[in-house]
């Protein structure tokens, strides 16, 4: 009884995961890493961004990635194409990049007009400046535990825990949601075994019967599925750790613009049971640009070094 | 009660799931199929095996395909290497059976020579002509729930569950063992939203505390971890359908040879428990060159419809 609620004492100050201050830490070190890199081969990382079209949204992530490239001392280029452009001439373009010796990481913004084949263009990255880790090659590399280039949001989420101090060999890390951008690889990174890794891991998602089942059981809780606060407090287990990777804009009266972002969590219920969550935002959403970055970084090494 | 009577009734017929059955009609499938092939396009779809030393397992393992594919109209090679072979050499075979028209797949029988990098070996085969779908670009594909070659033993594992009736979807499938050639790709084929998957997944391994917890929860339980019959009835929940990939050979004082092979569950008591079981053999083993012959037609009328 009185360890029952000495634990719940402990749950209702569920320490904040600080994302933005995590994705600070790694800009500094990107930044001090691009500066060696400078000094010994006399150039900066470079990430070449291909945006394709004027969706706006798409316009905002390319700007802020480009900004922290420059805040970070990694150079950037942005080709801005039109949304009629024709798939072969931006594989031809993708192929120039691939050789171009400056350029280390290419990145396509997504999604691509529907008239391009999306596989064939992340196909026709070259592996070695595959910074997004979209590219399949990258993701079968990962899913037998090689070292590869690793998307960015499923490696800012084991970061986040790294550098949180969540040890999560022999956890039960359940994640809700497949996506092959977040689901699918942040169970296939946990699963391996390694360091920051060694989990059990369920991966459940609108074909099960009841989430609920599952998401009580875990000892880490990745909620990936897109659909805001619909993990509540009741669907968890006490001190469970919790990584919202939502980023959902929902009506609110109360605030100026009549929206608010929330997540895939909701945050005040599931806060009383949990040891750790991670806020939105602030909390996976910087790690992703940050990873970006240090894959950059990354990438740009090893092609001196192969 | 009644119902809970009945449940156990059923159990007590725990259905033999006949693996050697399933894939003869597989063989007759592919003998059908490289028929048609040989009368449409003037040959029959060709697979080269590449066995380096003598590993008497390996010798084998690659006569008893070469036998398969005898049996069902596809044409086979055999390039036996010598130990001392370097890789560089290898690699030049791999580029010419690449490049040879007449060669619709390439397996190369590992394990290889420890001064042989079997990764880069796997990754020089051309992606169209992996039927053994170990190429990274291949379980990438397979991650996203793309079309690709898709290794055999996990293939092998899905078309048994089609071809018995048992439907996945929705169903908590629990694999345990994450071996690169079946438990990561299986695991990750099941959970996919696609007919014949679309299930909540576990996969779990040595690294967790309790394996029974989670054992006891699969409606379906694939056991590929390696280890002589160590998942026992007690470890199942009632009415599960188990697959067993294990292939162990343990000592046995009542058989001529003093050994006979098992797999990696106590069979007479997980059948108490059982709803349908693969044996051993008989079970998943037969299966893996079933997959391997459809792969190779697949690859065949792939390559001609590129």
């Amino acid at each position: 009884m009185a360890a029952e609620l000495a634990q719940i004492e402990q749950a209702e100050i569920a320490e904040i995961i600080d994302g933005k201050g995590i994705a600070d830490s790694i800009h500094a070190e990107v930044k001090n890493e691009a500066e060696i890199f400078n000094r010994t081969y006399g150039r900066f990382p470079g990430l070449a961004f291909i945006l394709v079209g004027a969706n706006p949204a798409s316009q905002i992530y390319v700007r802020n990635k480009g900004k922290a490239c420059a805040a970070t001392g990694i150079y950037s280029v942005t080709d801005t194409l039109p949304e009629d452009i024709t798939e072969a001439t931006l594989l031809a373009r993708i192929d120039e990049l691939n050789a171009d010796d400056t350029i280390d990481g290419i990145l396509v913004q997504l999604p691509l007009p529907k008239h391009i084949n999306e596989e064939k263009v992340i196909e026709r990255i070259s592996p070695a400046k595959d910074v997004d880790g979209f590219h399949p090659i990258s993701l079968g590399r990962l899913m037998i535990g090689a070292d590869t280039m690793f998307p960015c949001t499923p490696s800012g989420i084991l970061e986040l825990l790294k550098r949180s101090g969540v040890k999560t060999e022999g956890k039960h890390v359940v994640v809700v949601g497949r996506s092959n951008i977040v689901g699918k690889p942040v169970a296939n990174m946990l699963l391996q075994k390694k360091k920051g890794a060694n989990a059990v891991v369920t991966i459940c998602h609108t074909g099960a019967p009841d989430v609920a089942v599952f998401t009580r059981q875990a000892d880490i809780l990745i909620a990936a599925m897109g659909s805001p606060e619909s993990i509540r407090g009741e669907h968890l287990k006490q001190g469970v750790v919790v990584i919202d990777v939502g980023m959902n804009r929902i009506p609110d009266a109360t605030t100026k613009s009549g929206t608010r972002l929330t997540g895939d969590v909701h945050f005040a219920s599931a806060r009383e049971i949990a040891s750790k969550i991670t806020p939105v935002p602030g909390g996976v959403g910087p790690m992703t640009i940050a990873m970006l970055l240090k894959n950059t970084v990354k990438a740009a090494m090893l092609r001196k070094n192969e």
